[in-house]
């Protein structure tokens, strides 16, 4: 028995989130059928991120146990000629078997992509999210600076978490535009569920000057999601790298 | 009756090109209805760039002649409402009545790129050319002194081309490499049948080391498509501008 680490990318549109589910098509399923039809076992990954529904991802990451003789690093070509062109096994190698993707320190680094333009990207359509109202990316930088730091992200998780405390670190946000496209950068020790798209969600609300950036610290301090702004839609979300 | 000017975005994946076939979902087809259906008039636009199957526009272009009382600048919004997600109208005007799209001066930007890496990217697959074997963007570089200028480019010319000339002038190539991913960038007055394609294809070939840069001059000279290299793929392939 070994333990095999991979690291996975994907394009979040035609699936139904990360997570297996019955009668969805999603990207753990998916993985598990082939690695079983390639090794005969059943196998069932371990996920690093578990992420929603249209969410994309080009380095999430996760193990599985196998007695077969296939050495770690060769799983990665050996499923990617089997697996659909949506998602691709960056690599592979055999790891720790006492190592698990979630319950570790690791730093998790995401973009939300917004396409800010009169009209929309057909080009971009699938990876971005779009906001025809023009942006003040000084004012999203503003806001940034109050959620730096560890704090009680309550006012930006969904209310249905499951998290036993709501307190996260967030390393950095750092907030970019190049011609029409805004990309907001942001690493942390973990995130809250949709905690990504809620912060992207209220930064808008500062760029679009209805929320003044320095309300955020209020947020943060009332501990109520409803305080903060809407969560932005998955597709604009991309799970870019996990440190270990 | 007025002419009306349009600039045209999309994602050529789901088309058989841009230019209306019998039997086959077209850009121009797909227009020509939906503006038939706003006017009731019979509408059929003159595209500026015919653009192949699976090839994508950022700015492509049209006009077309209507008694619509629409004002000029009001069909890209009318249009955009009722046009799939990866076709975009990026603005609209009334134009000269005798404005032709092809028959006139005008210079067009292309963009070609290559995801060069071990394993593709699933969110880049639609949107570029993924090829394994690393490629030496300094020998590519090199490739591109002999095109740029005025020159008969038959050997850079799909056999079945009807074009009265072969001979055009590029205005400039660059090529450039963000992390994994290359791009070409090209100027010219005009293009033949495949023609950016099949440079893609011939200066990849100095990438991998298997065309000498300076034989490009010999392939030119040769006016044979034979000694070019291959025809690179459409999806690589992007329209970027036409400047009138």
């Amino acid at each position: 028995m070994k333990r095999v680490f991979m690291e996975i990318a994907y394009d979040g549109t035609a699936y139904c989130g990360f997570q297996i589910q019955n009668n969805a098509v999603t990207v753990e399923g998916v993985i598990n059928e082939k690695l079983s039809q390639m090794t005969g076992e059943d196998i069932r990954i371990i996920g690093a991120s578990r992420t929603d529904s249209g969410v994309h991802a080009k380095g999430n990451a996760a193990v599985f146990d196998t007695d077969s003789r296939i050495p770690g690093e060769k799983f990665a070509p050996a499923l990617n000629t089997r697996l659909p062109e949506d998602i691709r096994i960056i690599y592979s190698k055999e790891t720790e078997p006492d190592f698990h993707p979630r319950h570790c320190d690791c730093v998790k680094t995401y973009e939300y992509k917004i396409y800010n333009s009169p009209v929309p990207d057909p080009l971009l359509r699938l990876y971005s999210h779009f906001e025809y109202i023009p942006l003040d990316v000084e004012a999203m930088r503003e806001g940034t600076a109050y959620l730096v730091g560890e704090h009680d992200f309550k006012s930006f998780c969904s209310i249905d978490t499951s998290a036993k405390t709501t307190v996260r670190t967030i390393y950095s946000i750092e907030v970019s535009r190049e011609d029409n496209l805004i990309t907001i950068r942001i690493k942390g020790n973990g995130f809250l569920y949709n905690m990504v798209r809620i912060i992207a969600g209220t930064l808008m609300l500062c760029g679009k000057g209805r929320l003044a950036p320095e309300k955020i610290r209020e947020i943060l301090a009332s501990k109520d999601r409803e305080k903060a702004g809407p969560t932005a839609p998955a597709k604009g979300l991309t799970l870019v790298k996990i440190d270990y």
